[in-house]
C-alpha cells in the first residue's frame, strides 16, 4: 500500500514548505518509519535537503532503515545529504541495511562514507561487503545478542534490557561459550517462564538451527519457511556466531527469488523499472532478437521442406497448431521441473523426467486421436489425420523432454534453472515439432496431394 | 530440507519397533516440532499407532501444528487416532492450524470432533471455518495476548508471563478499551525498556496497523512484507479484536500467491503432487484440449488462405517465426502486466497498456527491419522481405495489446488475472498473428509467387 497523498501528508509538506521544524518533527515523527521514508521519495530535493536538517541522525537511521533499496535508490538520497551527515546515518541503521545501500555507491562514495565511520563500524561494513551477493553473508546483520554460557535468566534479561534500543531483534538470545563458538540459542518467551536464578544453559535449545556465511540465500530461506523461525544465526565454518538473518529480510529473499522465477518463466525482467517505453524496448529487445535467430533455423528447415508444402499446400494449415501444442505441453513440462528443482534441491530428478515424458506420451496419444478424428472428417483425408496425429506425440513427447531435460542440466552445470525461460523452451520446440511434422509428412506425400 | 534417514532418526524409529516408549520419547522429544512432523510422514501405520500413545496430547499438538495441512493431509493423520485422543490434539493446537486441519475434514469428522471440544472452542471454530478461504479471517489464529489501556507495564508483564505457554506469539502485545476495540499495540520490546509502573497507554502505538476480517490475503501479505511486521491484527468492521495473523502464516501466503502466479504463467498448477503420469496426464489434458480447440481455429484459418499457399509456398516458411515471435512477446507484456497488477493494485493500468503497445511498436519495428535485411538477402525478394517484416510488427503489437489488456479486464470483472496463462495468450496471439500475416500477403501476391 503504498503511501497516498491525503490531509495527514499535506500537512506534512506544509509544514516544511512553511520551513517550521517543531511542527514539522510533531506530524512527521508520528508515522510508521516505512510510510515516512514513503513520504520522503514523494518530496522534492528542496523540501528533503530541510527535512534532512530537521531530523536527528538516529530518526534519519529509522526512516532510512524501511527505504527497500533495490527500489528506491536510498544511496542517491544519503548523497544529497552533507557528507558527515550522511556518515552518521549510515552508523545509525542497521548494519545490512548500510551494506545494502554502500553495495549500490561508487568507489569513492564508499571510502568517503567509511572513512567518516568509528574504525570498527568501518571494518565489519567492509567485511559484510565482501560476501557474495545472493548468500547468508550479504544478508546477514551484525546486531544481534548473545550472552556467554554460564549466564543466568537474570543476567540475560539485563543484557536484553541494555540492548533493547539497538538490536535488530531481542525476541531470540544466542548463546556462546568462551570460545564464541554458538552453542545454544533461547527465546524471550523462555527467560519470561523460568526464575532469574536458572541457568541459560539449562533451558536454552542447545541444537541450534544454523546457517553458514557462503550458503545461498535461497537454501536459508526456504529453512526460514519450514521451521518459522523470526530470525536464523550466521556462523562461519570453526562455528563462531557472525551475524543473524531476521525473518522479514527472508520474506524479500523469498519475493526475490519467486519474481527471478517468475521472469525466468516469460523471459523478461517483470520488475523493470517504470521506464519509457524506449528503455523497456531496448531491454527486451536482445533476448526477443536471439530467439528470432532461433526461429529463423526454424524458418529455414520449413525452407528445407518448401518442396513438399508446394505439393500439398494443406500441410502449411496445421504448422502452427503443432508447434503451438507442443510449445504449450513444453512450457508445462518446464514449470514444474523449475518448481521442484527449487524445492526439492535436485533429488529424484530422474523420476522426474521419466514422469514428464510419460506424461508427454500419454497427453500426446490422447490429443492425437483427438486431431486425428477432427482432421480426418474436416479434410475428408484420414492419412492426412495420422500424420498430423503422429506428428502431434512425437512433438509434444520432444517438448516435455526438452522441457523437463534442460532446467535439470542447467542446475547441474550451476546455472539457475529459472533462466531456462519459457519462451527459449517453445522456440526450441517449434524447431523439433517442425522437423518432425515434415519428416512424418514426407513419408505419405502421396496421400496428401 | 526435507528430513533424511540417519542415525538419529534410525535410533527413533527402533525405538518405536522396539515398543519402548521411554527410549523413543528421550529421543523423539529432542528434534525441532517440524522435524518430528516430517518424521511422522516417513512412518508406517503401526508406528504412527504407537506414537500416538507414547506422546500426550501437548507433546502431539505442538507437533501436529507443524504439519503443512496441503502436502501432508494432517486429517488422515488424525483419523488414524482414537476420537477423543484427536479431538484432544486439536484443542492442544493453535487455532488457525486447527481450522486449517478441519477445513479438510469431512461433514461426520467435523460434526464429531467439534462435538467433543469444550463449547467455547467449539464456536471459535465453527465461525473461524465460515470465512472464505484467502481472508484474514481464514488465515487469522485466536490465541492473541491483549490488555485493557488501563494496565501498566508491570501488569501486563504479568499477563504475558502467565500466557508465555499458549499465546502464539507474545512480541506483540494487543490494547484494547472497555468496549474491545483496538486502540493500540505494545512491543515487548517497548515493555522491556521502560518502569513497571509506567502506563501502557503512554508508551503504546496508537496507529496500529490493521486489516478487516473480510481483506484478501494477498492485500494482507503485502502490508505485512511493507513494514516488517511479526503480526497483523484483525478487527471487524466495528474494530473490535477478532485475532491474529502471524509472519510464519504471511510466508506461506506470500509462496501460495506466487505459485499461483507462477502456474498460472505457465498453464500448469506447478504443485501438483507426485502422482502417477496417468493422473498428471488427467490433470493437464483438459486445459490442453480447451487451447487446442482453440489452435484449430487457427487452423481453419490458415485453410481459408491455402489457395495463396499453393500459389507462393514459400509462405508457409515464415509462419511459425511470426507467431512465435509474436507469441514469445505477448508473453512477455503479459507477465509485466500480472506482475504489476499485484504489486499495485489496479492504479495507472491504463498507462501499463499504453506502455506496453508503444513498446511493441517499437519492438516490432525492430525486428520487423532486421527481417527484412534477412529475408530479403536470403530469399533475394525484398517485397516478401517487406510483407514478413509489417506482419511481425502488426503481430507483435497485437500480442502486446493482448498480453497487458486480458489480465486488467480480467482483474476488472475479479477474475484473478494470474489465471490469463501464458499458453493461452501465445495461442489467441497466433490466431491473430495468422490474420495479420496472409491478410498483408494476399494484397502483395502477385510479387512472392
Amino acid at each position: 500500500m503504498k503511501l497516498t497523498r491525503n490531509e495527514q501528508t499535506d500537512n506534512i509538506i506544509n509544514a516544511l514548505n512553511k520551513k517550521d521544524p517543531e511542527q514539522f518533527r510533531d506530524l512527521f515523527l508520528k508515522l510508521h518509519f516505512y510510510d515516512q521514508s514513503q513520504l520522503l521519495i514523494l518530496m522534492s530535493t528542496q523540501q528533503r535537503s530541510l527535512l534532512y536538517q530537521y531530523l536527528t541522525p538516529k530518526e534519519l537511521g529509522d526512516m532510512f532503515d524501511e527505504l527497500e533499496v533495490n527500489e528506491e535508490n536510498g544511496i542517491d538520497y544519503l548523497n544529497e545529504m552533507p557528507t558527515r551527515l550522511a556518515a552518521n546515518v549510515l552508523s545509525e541503521m542497521y548494519t545490512d541495511n548500510t551494506v545494502d545501500m554502500l553495495s549500490k555507491a561508487s568507489r569513492d562514495e564508499l571510502s568517503t562514507y567509511l572513512n567518516l565511520m568509528p574504525i570498527s563500524e568501518n571494518h565489519e561494513i567492509r567485511q559484510l561487503l565482501n560476501y557474495d551477493d545472493k548468500t547468508a553473508g550479504a544478508l546477514m546483520t551484525t546486531e544481534y545478542i548473545a550472552v556467554n554460557v554460564g549466564s543466568t535468566v537474570g543476567q540475560t534479561m539485563q543484557t536484553i534490557r541494555q540492548n533493547a534500543e539497538n538490536a535488530e531483534i531481542i525476541y531470540y538470545v544466542y548463546v556462546q561459550d568462551d570460545a564464541e563458538n554458538l552453542v545454544g540459542v533461547v527465546t524471550l518467551r523462555d527467560l519470561l517462564s523460568n526464575d532469574k536464578r536458572a541457568q541459560v544453559k539449562e533451558i536454552m535449545n542447545s541444537n541450534v538451527y544454523r546457517v553458514f556465511v557462503d550458503d545461498d540465500q535461497e537454501e536459508v530461506a526456504q529453512t526460514v519457511r519450514e521451521y518459522n523461525f523470526l530470525a536464523m544465526p550466521v556462523v562461519n565454518r570453526a562455528g563462531h556466531l557472525l551475524g543473524i538473518i531476521t525473518v522479514d529480510d527472508i520474506i524479500d529473499v523469498i519475493d526475490e527469488e519467486s519474481v527471478e522465477d517468475y521472469s525466468g518463466l516469460a523471459g523478461v525482467n517483470v520488475d523493470e523499472p517504470d521506464d519509457s517505453p524506449w528503455v523497456t524496448a531496448l531491454h527486451r529487445l536482445p533476448w526477443l532478437i536471439t530467439l528470432l535467430i532461433l526461429g529463423m533455423s526454424t524458418a529455414s528447415l520449413i525452407s528445407h521442406f518448401e518442396g513438399l508444402v508446394s505439393e500439398a499446400s494443406v500441410l502449411a494449415v496445421f504448422i502452427s497448431l503443432i508447434t503451438g501444442t507442443a510449445g504449450n505441453a513444453g512450457t508445462q513440462s518446464l514449470a514444474v521441473a523449475v518448481r521442484k528443482l527449487s524445492v526439492n534441491n535436485s533429488r529424484e530428478m530422474g523420476r522426474l523426467i521419466r514422469n514428464e515424458v510419460v506424461t508427454g506420451v500419454l497427453i500426446g496419444i490422447v490429443t492425437a486421436v483427438v486431431i486425428t478424428v477432427i482432421v480426418g472428417l474436416w479434410k475428408g483425408n484420414f492419412v492426412l489425420g495420422m500424420v498430423i496425429g503422429f506428428s502431434m506425440v512425437a512433438a509434444i513427447i520432444v517438448a516435455n523432454l526438452a522441457g523437463s531435460l534442460i532446467p535439470i542440466l542447467m542446475d547441474k552445470i550451476g546455472v539457475d534453472p529459472a533462466v531456462a525461460s519459457g519462451p527459449f523452451i517453445s522456440t526450441l520446440s517449434d524447431l523439433t515439432s517442425v522437423m518432425i511434422y515434415f519428416t512424418i509428412a514426407r513419408l505419405f506425400i502421396v496421400y496428401l496431394m
